[in-house]
Formats: C-alpha cells, sequence, structure tokens
C-alpha cells in the first residue's frame, strides 16, 4: 500500500491544496458560504472514493455531510467523524504566508486547517478511496458523518446524532483530531477534557466618561473587569471559585507514574513556545497541569480606548471571553454556576455584570483494553515501528462524549497530528509524512478489523 | 454689544459649523492633513477679525498657529490660548449625528470639539473681530497662540514657548478650554491636575497557544495583566503603588469646606451618567476625589480574542493604556517611575512586562486674588449675573504650567462649556447661549482691562 500512497502522493496533495483554500471559518458569519462550499467539496471528495448515499444535510447552522459503503457483509461498522470547518485566521499578520493559500515548505502542508482537521480527515477518504480503486470493496462497512462546527461546539451535531441512531449505529467511532505524543510517538487518545465557554461583560456609566473631570469619583469598569478577573486564580495558580474542584479526581500513583512516563522536555518546549517559564497549578507537573487537571482561561479582554496613542476616558464597559477545560466527574452546568456566583459575589461596586454560556462538554474517558483501540495501536505499530501511546489529552472534542453515548460504541482517538503544528495559531501546518503513513496506517487498519 | 452679536449670531454659527467640520484629530496619523486644513482655517479666521503677522508654525508634530494685534499703547498684553485638535471620535457608533457633521438641536450645536475646544476657541475669534469691526483697534494688545497637539499633550509647544519668550511675552494668559461648574454658574478654574500617561505591554509567549493543550500548563498573559492591573488599586480606592501619594497635599478644613460649598448633587449626577453608584477613594467626597486627590486610571485593555463567539486560546500578549491625574507637589516622573517599581516588582511568573511614557505635567494652583482674574470674575458677573466660583478642575491642560512658568505670567482659565457636554464622548456639544454670552463676556473683559 506504501507504493500506492506514494504514487498518488501529489495529486493527493494538490487535492489537500484545494480544500484549504476555502475559508470555513465556522464562527464567523461572513464566511457562511465558505463554510457550506467546503461542505459540498467534502461530499464530492466522498462520492470520489466510492461511497454511497452521500448528502449534504442542512441545519440550523453549517451543513452536515453524510456518505456509506454498506457492503461488506458479517463485518464490523465503523463509523469515521471529522469536521472541515476551522478556527478563525487572527492574528494574520503572524502568518509567514497566507493562511488560506496553502504551501508546502520542508516536508510541511502550512494553511489554517491543515492539521485541525481537513489535513487528518483527508486522510480516511484516501485511505478508502485508494481500498475501493484497488479493490472494488472496503474490508469493513464504512459511514463519514463530517461536521462543519467542531470550532463552535458542534450545536446542531448532537441533535442530529441523537435523530439518526439508527441510521449512525456502528460498532466503532473513529476520529483523527489528536496528536502524537512527539515527533516519532504515535498516540491513540484515551482521555479527553470537557470544556465550559462564556462572555463576561461589565458596564459602568452610560458612555465613556472624561478621566480628569470624573476620573477618582466613578467606577471604572475595566478596573472592575480586572479585579474580578484577578480573582479567579489564587497566586498558587489554582482556580479560586467556589466549587471549582468539585467532581475532580485526585490522581492515584498509578497515574501519575503513567503521566511522568509521557515524553516531555521542559527547556524544549519552553524554547519551542517563546516561553520565559512554564506556570500553573501549584503541586502538579506540566503533563498533569495540561492533561488531568481543570483549567479556567481568559481567552480575551476588551475594554476603553484601544486605537494608536492616549485617549483619557473612564470607560464605560469591558469584556473578557473565559473557557474552561473540565475533567473526570466535574458537571458543566455546575461550574458555569459556581463560576457566576463568584462574578455576582465578587463584582465590585457600581459594576453591572452580565454572563453568557456559549458552550459545554462533559470529560470523557476512553478505556485502552478495547479490541478496536488495540488493533489501531497494532496498524500504528506496523507502519511507525513503535508501539503509540495513550495519553490523556488536554484539549476537548465535545461531540466524543455524544458519541459514545447515545451509539453505545467505542471511540478511537487516532491522531496524525503533532502537538507542535500550531493549530488554532498562525502558521498551522501538518506534516506531509504523517499524511501518508497515515493513509498507510488507515488502510492497514480497516484491514485488521 | 449684546445687540451686536444676536445680529451676527446666525452667521457665527455658520462659519463654527464649518470649523466644527474638520476632522482635526491629532491623535491619528490619518488625519494629519485634516489638522494641517484646521491649523489654516484658523489662520484664515485670525486674519478675517484683523489679527496682524498671522502664521501657521511648522513643526515637527502639527502646526501652531499665531497672530497679534499690539496697538494699544500702554495697555497690558494679554495672550490668548486654544486648540484647534479634537480627540478621536470612537466609539462612533453611539453618536446620534455623525461628530463631523455638525448640527443645531435644543439651542446646543453637536459635534467633536464643539465645546473641547473649537467652540470655546472661537468665542475669542469672533470677541475680537466684532471690537476691530466696531472701533477699528482694540483696548488692550492681543497675542494668539493656538495648537494643534493639546489632545496628545502638547509635545511641540513648550518647546515653541520656550525658544519665543520675547515674542510670547504677555501680562496675562487667557484660555477658555475648562467648564462652568454648572448651567447657571460661571466659573474661573484656580487648580489643574497633573498628567501622566502611559501603555503597558505584557507577552508571555512568541504565540497564542491552544487553550486545551497548553492551557493550564502556561503562563496567560491576560492573567498576568489582570493581576498587575488589580494591584493597582486596593479595595478602598487607594492607589496601592508605593510612593505613588508623595507630595500629595492632605486638604486643609479651609480646602475642604470651600469644595463643599460647591454645588453637586449626588442622584443627579448617578441619574445623569448612567451610574448605579459614585466610587472613589475612601475618606473622601466626590468633589475631593475628581478635584484635588490623584488617580490612576486603565484607560483601555486589550488582549488575545476579541471578535464574534469564541476562540480557544492562551493568548500571548496583552496590553493597557494608563493615565494619571497628579496633585500638589506630585512629580510626573517620580510617580512614573514608582509605576515602573510596582511593575518590574509584581510582574508575574513567565511574563514579559514593557511600559511606555506618553505625556507628563505638573499639576497647576492659580491664586485668584489676581487683578486679571478679579476683571474676569467681574466680567462675567455684568454678563450672567451672577459671581463666578474659583473651582479646582479634575482635568488637565498640560501647557497651562509651562504658559505660567516660562512667562511669568498669570493664567485667567474662563471657561464657558458646560461639564455635562461630553467631551471626549460621543454626543459631544456646546450651548449657543454659552457661545453668544461668551463673546460678550469677552468683549468686556478686553474692556475692563
Amino acid at each position: 500500500m506504501k507504493k500506492a500512497v506514494e504514487l498518488h502522493k501529489d495529486e493527493y496533495l494538490e487535492e489537500l491544496k484545494e480544500y484549504l483554500s476555502i475559508p470555513s471559518i465556522s464562527s464567523s458569519p461572513d464566511h457562511k458560504e465558505d463554510v457550506k462550499k467546503a461542505a459540498v467539496w467534502t461530499a464530492d471528495a466522498l462520492k470520489n472514493a466510492g461511497m454511497e448515499n452521500v448528502e449534504v444535510v442542512p441545519t440550523e447552522g453549517h451543513p452536515i455531510v453524510y456518505g456509506e459503503w454498506l457492503h461488506a457483509e458479517d463485518k464490523p461498522t465503523i463509523l469515521i467523524y471529522g469536521h472541515y470547518d476551522v478556527q478563525p485566521e487572527d492574528p494574520v499578520d503572524l502568518w509567514e504566508t497566507p493562511p488560506f493559500e496553502p504551501v508546502v515548505r520542508d516536508g510541511k502542508i502550512y494553511a489554517r486547517g491543515a492539521t485541525d482537521d481537513k489535513g487528518q480527515l483527508f486522510i480516511h477518504i484516501k485511505a478508502v478511496e485508494l481500498l475501493m480503486k484497488e479493490k472494488g470493496e472496503l474490508p469493513v462497512n464504512v459511514k463519514f458523518v463530517i461536521e462543519g462546527e467542531e470550532e463552535v461546539a458542534s450545536p446542531n451535531l448532537g441533535p442530529f446524532i441523537n435523530d439518526h441512531q439508527d441510521k449512525l449505529s456502528c460498532d466503532a467511532v473513529v476520529i483523527s483530531d489528536t496528536s502524537f505524543s512527539d515527533k516519532n510517538q504515535p498516540a491513540i487518545c484515551t482521555s479527553l477534557r470537557g470544556a465550559l465557554a462564556m462572555e463576561l461583560t461589565i458596564d459602568t456609566a452610560d458612555s465613556d466618561l472624561h478621566s480628569g473631570t470624573y476620573g477618582g469619583g466613578v467606577p471604572n469598569s475595566i478596573h472592575a473587569l480586572v479585579k474580578l478577573l484577578a480573582s479567579f486564580h489564587d497566586n498558587n495558580g489554582k482556580i479560586a471559585v467556589e466549587g471549582f474542584y468539585e467532581g475532580v479526581p485526585e490522581p492515584t500513583e498509578d497515574v501519575r507514574r503513567e503521566i511522568a512516563a509521557l515524553p516531555f522536555d521542559e527547556e524544549e518546549t519552553k524554547k519551542g513556545l517563546g516561553l520565559d517559564a512554564l506556570y500553573g497549578e501549584e503541586g502538579f507537573s506540566f503533563k498533569e497541569r495540561t492533561g488531568i487537571r481543570p483549567t479556567l482561561e481568559v481567552n480575551g479582554i476588551t475594554g476603553g480606548f484601544q486605537g494608536e496613542g492616549l485617549k483619557t476616558i473612564v470607560p464605560k464597559e469591558a469584556g473578557a471571553k473565559i473557557s474552561c477545560r473540565l475533567v473526570g466527574e466535574q458537571d458543566p452546568q455546575r461550574v458555569y454556576e459556581a463560576i457566576e456566583h463568584h462574578v455576582r459575589k465578587y463584582k465590585p461596586q457600581g459594576a453591572r455584570v452580565s454572563l453568557q454560556q456559549y458552550i459545554k462538554a462533559d470529560p470523557v474517558a476512553i478505556d485502552s483494553s478495547n479490541p478496536f483501540i488495540q488493533a489501531a495501536a497494532s496498524a500504528y505499530e506496523d507502519i511507525y515501528q513503535v508501539r503509540p501511546l495513550f495519553p490523556k489529552e488536554g484539549g476537548s472534542i465535545p461531540i466524543v462524549e455524544v458519541f459514545g453515548r447515545v451509539l453505545d460504541a467505542p471511540v478511537v482517538l487516532m491522531g496524525f497530528g503533532l502537538p507542535s503544528e500550531n493549530l488554532h495559531a498562525p502558521n498551522e501546518h501538518f506534516h506531509i509524512e504523517n499524511f501518508t503513513k497515515g493513509i498507510e496506517t488507515m488502510c492497514r487498519y480497516l484491514h485488521k478489523l
């Protein structure tokens, strides 16, 4: 199969470039048509790969693309999930080449969506296409469910799965939207943090006020905001919201040992990210902090005058975007309520506060002894000559929990990205070697099932 | 003179509208040509008023407009200062009518610069024009110095005054860039707070990082910024920067009594500004907080993702614009150094901090017993039938201190604005009654000298 992949490599890359050039930013209303265009492109790619009953299913948001091939009688059925939408490109001035003009440099393809998730998703499409073209059939039954709202927390996919349980029934769900542990170390993720996001707005006055005339005598919305945001963490990196840690398991010695065994080089990490120091919750290592501990991060702040130079005002309004990563038995709704309570309790005098919830997703834990996961591990080992690790990932894929629960099937998180590939950041890229080896690995996997 | 003003009122208003329609925003490089246009317009207005030796003097920034009439032998010379530049218009969507399309509504003229300072400055130009046209001469010698950089802290006017001490020598400096105490209560300001402004930037990493992969394990520039900004004030509204209050006088009982006598209605103020509560330094009244106490205000913050929806990043960079109002013997440079020391001392782990200073201006106190001020008070009383108050203003006009010191002349701050006229805010306006009565007051004043 390696030869076949090599033979088609350039052709596949050209197709991937075309896919990546569509700015399918799901969070931006301005890109609605682009997202639709990417959906149609995905559907065409599935048809071209020999999938049947391919549909672009409209939803209240962006469409879901479905396709299937169900002629492997008495063989298991796998459902492959991926997403064709991407993160916003900003800050666009930090990209070395434009985010939606894909280029290949040093064995990597650079573009928004290269690794998250168009590139990884395309591995699956090309794997089934190759098998179909070589043999005219697949060794297992395959269903594709590809959405365009992963980056906005999949508001319409959950209802779709709930409404189509029979159509989507399967023996395992396969998703490639995670990463290797390290350059040469494949990984099958066995734990995902849950997620919760919200927007906090503070206002004090009807309009910005002259800081000379009113400064010192009226509440300042930014002062109120920074006091409130600063109160979310204590000085040891712990989250200071009462009730936040409810449901967070104390890590056992076994878990800590398992995590300590994962590859991690502090100096290299700092250097690679341009950090002077790592930082986080006291008493935990970097891998623990990012893998099994919950977080509360402010993702953005805005308020007052932001132009060139200065404007001496007391700003009337300020706001922040906040998101949490959740673990163990943390309940997103209860965590949200704890934060809401904290905000009401500590809101400074004269500040009017509003809190708006965006997304919530439960944390997920997956048993790695499952045969579908063990088969995946074996496929990786065949192609990469190294046994994959089973790390606990810090990220969230909100729909994973829904797939597992509603379809009652194990979820196999076969990542082909690398942690260094700048996902959600400027200069996102994907290693072409993992694209081609990924196709080989998937072909091998489907045969093993 | 009242009749003459009434006769020309409509014509003057049309001219003022033309003046206000020039978007002479000095802080914006995009408006450099507009600022120049306003300078030329100002010079033409001076020529038209009969001023001689009118010049548009280029500087490293925006031009200074000069004009004079020096034929009143053995009479005093007054120097009239004003500024033809204006504040930025944003947030532009909160303006009821466009900021640079002046309109008259309910006896007020609405536009950016209406009260600060084009409208007030125009009073002086029209007063001398009227006197010149009626009598062919003025009762005193007059020099005009009108700058285009007041809203960016007059970087080039100080050197200009220093370099032209003979040319600018005078018996008094008259400035109309302040306010009445209240609608029917004229005021001559006898104290101005000093000013200091700076920009604080914090960065942590080379790029924004995925909050799932790295969240909880790396420093977050916004967390660092809000901790630092929150540390500037304690929970009683006092500024918690060591050494900040050095040189701030403890108010005497006399001063407190004088301030307490100024008109102030807390409920009306709150209602007018849309505030739930006033807020400030414990142990001081609103009028004290805004008149004789120093402040440290965050005027703007920015950082991370600010678009629609959400982006789950750990932001690499965040920043704030900060300004202070200073009083008494506070030295702007020492206050800046105290803040710099505070920032270095309390900067959170992993945060790289940079601080850039914008402006500094010394506080000013003026003796109200000066005859030029007493004559001004008498002119107000003749026109408004009420004796003006001598309040201590919270604002800063950095150049006032320089005028007083370098030219060794008393500064007469004859305001014609109202505190409610939204200066530096959307829907800035100027009461036409004070425009016309202002012209009458100035004519009376020049005669009294």
